[in-house]
């Protein structure tokens, strides 16, 4: 690849002249811009952003880490912050954390290594405290979907417990009494909270919790599917069931329709995300909204507001709120 | 930030040896291993992944231009570059082209400036002629899902309309005259490569095409879904239709279900792509499969191979055969 020196020799101009020219330096000649801007083109010649990475100490990437880039989910949530990226001429740098902790640590320090200066992570296999010295290692840091109480100030969260507990509610304003729970077998935060909602909710409406009215999977289209066959075997009274995320509803919408067993007719089900597939199963799945192009653009612009050192008016987590979406896969109790 | 100045003063060493001990040189004492590292942990120091790139001439990172990262279908790309870009220690670096030639340049751009050597591009946009250009400026530059003549030893793709075909010769073995196309209205090759296999296929058997059977949308679920409305509409014969990918076959199927069309038994659909929601759509999807992940698997490895100067046996495009997958949504003709 060509070098500064071979544009110079080329242009018949010094290297620093050329590097002004490179730089948009102010006072160079038009005779140097286009001789200069000719070599580059002839050359094929690149300015080198590791160099001008290390000359200002950061790149021009944004960091994140997600769960799994292959899950629509955290596709949607990196679209999102891409859209700012390219906004601001910066690119990203994906890391995948798959709720490990060695694995979330592995693809941090990667990232820190490549002087990611804004680093947006959604951790869920590191501790509070580790993440804690990370911040203050890195002003830029800011979590997404997660509550760490000492630096609540860089996380922007969502109210999970709230959600499981407006699409429980949901299923009781229908009339039902007899819900299942299909939940998250992930030893997640996401997924003790939507369960203790789901639990508030039934609470709250006088009814009593039972422990074989939850099943627990992969939280996935598998998962959701197997989940409902255990609750199906075990024979309950339930008419409706809540779903820790839209993918277990959709595989147990498809069980369900291959048992012939009517939705919602004979068997409500309601879901959690609002993903782009809950349009498209049948029936079109009614669900918890889970604003996350929002919550990953408020990460990515607090971000780079810590990045450049900007003064950020805030001590406290900034947390988002579910809202139900009704579509077709909820119906009143027979 | 700590510098290596800072922790070389901290341990009581000499810059040299310090940068010794960061870049695991033989011949280093143990006792100044042992002072470096605990340096380094105290301070927090970071060896600078940009200044190693600037010596090496390259980063650390892998290059991915993809045309939507929120995609699902991207995602699974990315995952699978993922993977063998962790086991490498290699970061990925994603840009998004959304099929337009300006975007993928600047994209493309930004990744080359930051100097990755490996390159696997998902180009849709930009001529034959400017990724020919190109790819003499990068070594490891491979496209995947095209074919450019001029680099073929350099391009993975899949037969599209060679799966078009297959999919259309399966509704007419199953007895199918009247068979409709929902097309994707991107003016990409995918979009013809397909819609020409399913005119070939109709004519091998004898069948007349008919352009009142084709239907054009955006190549997702809704657009899939106002095609099926537009089919309808004009009250054609049509007792099976194949669509250009699994989204807009989602939509078709949705939207069937809702006017109470049985599938497959009044209505046949098949679809393209074989993604993860093919399975939990109701009925489960009849589709054909890309293999995404051995393409993407390949792609990045002659990637890496090409920009080690590897020597790489191979003169022609590597071209990957998609194949029928059977599920619940096509049935005999009636």
């Amino acid at each position: 690849m060509a070098t500064i020196k071979d544009v110079a020799r080329e242009a018949g101009v010094s290297i620093a002249t050329t590097s002004r020219v490179i730089n948009n330096a102010p006072h160079t000649s038009e005779t140097a811009i286009i001789a200069v801007k000719a070599a580059m083109e002839k050359l094929g010649y690149r300015p080198n952003a590791n160099a001008r990475a290390l000359v200002s100490k950061s790149s021009n990437a944004i960091g994140v880490l997600v769960s799994d880039v292959s899950a629509p989910f955290f596709g949607i949530m990196v679209k999102a912050i891409d859209t700012i990226a390219s906004e601001q001429e910066k690119q990203l740098l994906v890391g995948s954390g798959y709720h490990d902790a060695e694995k979330e640590r592995n693809a941090i320090s990667l990232l820190i290594n490549s002087r990611c200066e804004s680093l947006v992570l959604h951790s869920k296999g590191m501790s509070d405290q580790e993440l804690t010295k990370l911040a203050k290692e890195v002003p830029g840091m800011v979590l997404i979907n997660r509550v760490v109480p000492d630096i609540a100030s860089r996380c922007i969260a969502l109210d999970n417990r709230k959600g499981a507990y407006i699409a429980t509610e949901y299923l009781i304003k229908n009339g039902h009494k007899h819900i299942g729970y299909i939940a998250s077998s992930h030893n997640i935060d996401d997924a003790h909270d939507r369960l203790a909602g789901y639990f508030d909710a039934l609470r709250d409406y006088g009814i009593e919790g039972r422990d074989e009215y939850v099943e627990y999977g992969e939280p996935d289209e598998l998962g959701g599917e197997q989940a409902m066959v255990n609750l199906m075997a075990k024979n309950t009274d339930i008419t409706a069931v809540s779903t820790y995320n839209d993918y277990m509803a959709a595989g147990c919408l498809v069980l369900l329709q291959e048992n012939g067993i009517r939705i919602p007719e004979e068997m409500s089900v309601i879901g959690f995300d609002d993903g782009h597939m809950a349009r498209f199963v049948y029936p079109r799945l009614t669900t918890i909204r889970y604003p996350i192009q929002l919550m990953a653009n408020e990460a990515v612009k607090l971000s780079l507001q810590l990045a450049n050192n900007e003064n950020v008016e805030r001590s406290e987590c900034k947390l988002f709120m579910p809202t139900l979406v009704r579509r077709s896969s909820v119906g009143r109790a027979q």
